[in-house]
């Protein structure tokens, strides 16, 4: 142990290699569910580094979890619990190498805030489009190694379609040069969506080359309030056909879901009355703002006629737009205010969703009556985060203790019986692996199984997570 | 050899193996650069035909060659000349399985002709965008394997851009059943888009679920004269920065690849005098043709102020757009009348290009004083077909024969010199695997080693291409 620690010392400094004193920062996860214990907390500078901390593991067969903002849902970058397992943590690397206007792309190392990506952009009337509720704190490095998805993936998809190219620290301490700028490029097998998504099991991404957009002249949002979900797959259709790639955000949310937002949240502004479903549109305009909002009028006057939706409101104003993205924002918050919740980050295709939900729904009530279903999500992408919470006036900690298994198998199972996905955009971890395990084709596990030995022989990296 | 064959008639019928007559559809590529000679042609009418297939080579030992439209650029779909290997012909699965307009998605067998998807998308009103000079005859599982690029890859990326799930019968002769029509699935590596571009050489796909996007109301082309490169480069940042995503093409055309087509095909209108460069600008549109042109119009004016091109005409009809098409599709004809190429397609960093071609120009006329080149491509993606013909008057195959290698050197050179790509968008197949082996670096070498061994180990998948 203390061998492996004085490589890791040699590697990086001594001052980078963290043994003692309050290292919870490192070592628990945000949602605090899981509480592991780092060998050491080893923080590297460069990507030469990290290759030197990759080949003192490896010499010493010590696994290896890579860390960035800490933000993750699912477990997978604290260690374990044994005490065993080095923390690699990429926050030091935190730079954007390059902006490359006439190529539309950003080169940044993989430590580097999510925000600092999109403000790098932006400096440059650039857009990057990736956008979550972590973004002030997660990193690109994070966002890549579990895909991450967000609200703007209708228009722009995930974290892995606005990336190019990467490096990566393999398994054996080499380092890939990947950083490709280009949008063709057929030259062999996509390394690159490999590594993406792989949650750190098969590599150490350490910088990569994003794509960006040319900023929209405007963005206008809108809400509509609609009678059934049914009519919200109905509308996002509408809108899409009429709209096609301007529209940039469709948010579902659920009146309970809502409704928590109204109780814990009474300041907030709510543009429309209390609805059985409210949708939340985002449109980008090349033209402007007057433009913009002509063309959501017509559609939600076109779509009120055509009775898909009861009411709407068109935000007049920037800060009328940000308010009512601030309800959709404030759902998660509303929902731990409220209590302990049974969360599921599921995705369906489109044209099953209402069936998903009205399949789950019951067999929830038959199995848990009086549960609270707090559902909501980017419904323009198939992905509901629906969750699951005690009764009113149930003890909150003991419901998710004693039925939080029975509760997802109901979830999986719906799921599973119409081609969906049990982590739409949260990953594996630890948290779903074996759920995964149970759930996932036997053949798509070995070929998993068959990538990770041939990339990682001696399982040093993320050990544990994924398979 | 009659052991395998016997068992290939086991699986797909004694009707479906061709082992005598004339197999030249088959066995020749369709540029008649590679003539192969196979152990039989197999055609199976169903995945597990293709699986007992599969099954029936790997007992052998028997290499497997993939083939759907032999439209391929590369020699990857044809079979070596040793007589030993299978030619798996797909077009018999050629029906489009569904269809689901709610999720927009398209599920299509391997077999299916790209315009077949193409028009099952328009009938339902929806647009299936990959679109290439081969659409007559290529199929969906040729374009996924050797992940297609074509004209509309500026607006909706490359083939593997449009995929959302596969069917593939693995190297062991199992079915992997991934034909997800998910927008956000993170359950594990991303094996799609491994073998996507993999051209056959890891396992054999049989069904795809693709991205559908709604029909734009109005698609309006434009042709536009420039002085320089630089200046085409810009007025590619200025048309995205303006229009967006309704940019759906922007091409270019050099001087001489204009004036071949000016030569043979002279029935052929011409919009525009002829100038150093010519751009073709295609926009599509939510709203209609007149808002199309209207913002063409103003777009160009803008750029003539600002001089960044020296003439422009905008279509005026849905027939003079397509004149404008016939011009940049005419090219590769014309320059085959006109005689033999050593032709390149190859992708650069956008902002790179300028300093490409001056490059690959100088060098190339010191070594080959008069050689023409033949400069055309998808510069929104950074795409060129950088081909080089012999001086006027000189023979052309005695060029090609003494030549191709060291016009290649000095192109690939200065590919590599600028971080491009020497296969944009046709794949490596037999062509490019040496000249791969000697630039691609060997981590990434090694690491597609590695995958090759762990999903192919007895190396029956299309041998001998990409690796």
């Amino acid at each position: 142990m203390s061998e492996v620690l004085g490589a890791l010392r040699q590697a990086v400094g001594a001052a980078q290699v963290l043994t003692g004193g309050d290292l919870s920062a490192y070592e628990i996860d945000w949602r605090k569910r899981y509480h592991g214990r780092a060998l050491g907390v080893v923080r590297p500078g460069s990507t030469s580094e990290v290759a030197a901390v990759v080949r003192a593991c490896a010499e010493h067969g010590t696994g290896l979890v890579a860390q960035g903002g800490n933000t993750g849902m699912v477990g997978g970058s604290v260690p374990d619990g044994s005490g065993t397992q080095v923390l690699l943590n990429l926050t030091r690397m935190n730079r954007v190498r390059a902006i490359d206007a006439a190529n539309l792309t950003l080169t940044a190392e993989a430590g580097c805030v999510l925000q600092a990506v999109q403000e790098a952009a932006a400096a440059q009337a650039l857009l990057f489009p990736l956008s979550l509720a972590a973004e002030g704190s997660c990193t690109i490095g994070g966002n890549l190694s579990t895909n991450a998805g967000g609200t703007q993936v209708l228009r722009y998809g995930n974290a892995r379609d606005l990336c190019l190219g990467l490096e990566v620290v393999t398994a054996s301490g080499e380092v890939w040069h990947g950083l490709s700028g280009l949008r063709k490029d057929n030259t062999g097998y996509d390394l690159r969506d490999l590594f993406i998504g792989s949650e750190g099991t098969l590599g150490v991404i350490t910088a990569a080359t994003l794509k960006l957009y040319p900023q929209p002249a405007a963005s206008c949002t809108a809400l509509a309030a609609l009678p059934s979900l049914e009519a919200a797959v109905g509308l996002l259709q509408f809108a899409q056909a009429r709209l096609g790639a301007s529209l940039t955000g469709f948010e579902v949310m659920g009146e309970h879901a809502l409704g928590l937002v109204r109780a814990h949240f009474p300041q907030l502004a709510q543009a429309l009355p209390a609805a059985p479903w409210t949708v939340l549109l985002e449109q980008s305009d090349g033209e402007g703002e007057a433009h913009a909002r002509a063309l959501f009028e017509a559609l939600l006057e076109a779509a009120l006629e055509r009775g898909l939706i009861s009411d709407a409101a068109v935000a007049g104003s920037l800060e009328q737009s940000r308010m009512m993205w601030r309800l959709r924002e404030s759902i998660p918050l509303a929902q731990s205010l409220e209590g302990l919740n049974i969360k599921h980050d599921i995705s369906l295709p489109v044209s099953a969703i209402t069936r998903f939900v009205a399949a789950a729904d019951a067999a929830l009530m038959v199995a848990f009556p009086g549960a609270r279903l707090v559902n909501f999500g980017h419904l323009g992408d198939g992905n509901l985060h629906y969750n699951v919470q005690a009764p009113l006036g149930a003890d909150g900690p003991a419901f998710l203790r004693d039925c939080e298994a029975a509760v997802n198998a109901i979830v999986y199972d719906a799921v599973d019986a119409l081609g969906g996905s049990i982590s739409a955009e949260h990953g594996i971890g630890v948290l779903k692996r074996d759920e995964l395990a149970g759930r996932k084709s036997p053949v798509a596990l070995n070929m998993m199984r068959a990538i990770k030995q041939a990339l990682d022989p001696h399982n040093i990296m993320n050990p544990g997570r994924v398979l």
